[in-house]
């Protein structure tokens, strides 16, 4: 899996509302209504990387939820956080 | 819920193994065998602090997670940290 040039993460990235490149991952912020709201999509999103062996870098408090995708392998964004993040879109949207 | 000075912070901490004060919360990061068991953790966590309706400010790469915990209506750590941080030390450890 080969990390994606930034001009092609920016490109891809039109795809993807609420995300941006940022730290060298693809980011986004997502709030709920409460923290019940937010472990729920935090849980089907985790069942979902495990399946895909890939994981997101993320963190929690209260009822929002910071998510950061990049592929520890190839040092940088490659199409497996792409797929990760339509995934989550999926679930949470 | 009254904010513990640092001085009766650092004196109860020293009843928790792991556990430091750090950016005006109680910290500590556990290791984990992988994610299952890290996300697996957290679900656990994740009942107990909606229970007590005291949340943790945490993050999770891969099988490391990291937790702080504070009292945000107190501005600083109160008994209720201490109360989860034995709660989740009780289930983690």
């Amino acid at each position: 899996m080969k990390a994606l040039s930034e001009k092609e993460i920016n490109e891809k990235l039109k795809n993807f509302e609420g995300w941006d490149y940022h730290d060298g991952a693809l980011h986004t912020v997502f709030e709920f209504e409460n923290f019940k709201e937010a472990f729920s999509a935090m849980t089907r999103i985790a069942f979902e990387a495990e399946r895909m062996e890939h994981h997101p870098e993320w963190s929690n408090v209260y009822n929002s939820l910071e998510i950061y995708l990049s592929t520890h392998d190839a040092d940088g964004v490659t199409e497996k956080d792409f797929e990760l993040a339509e995934i989550i879109d999926s679930l949470v949207g």
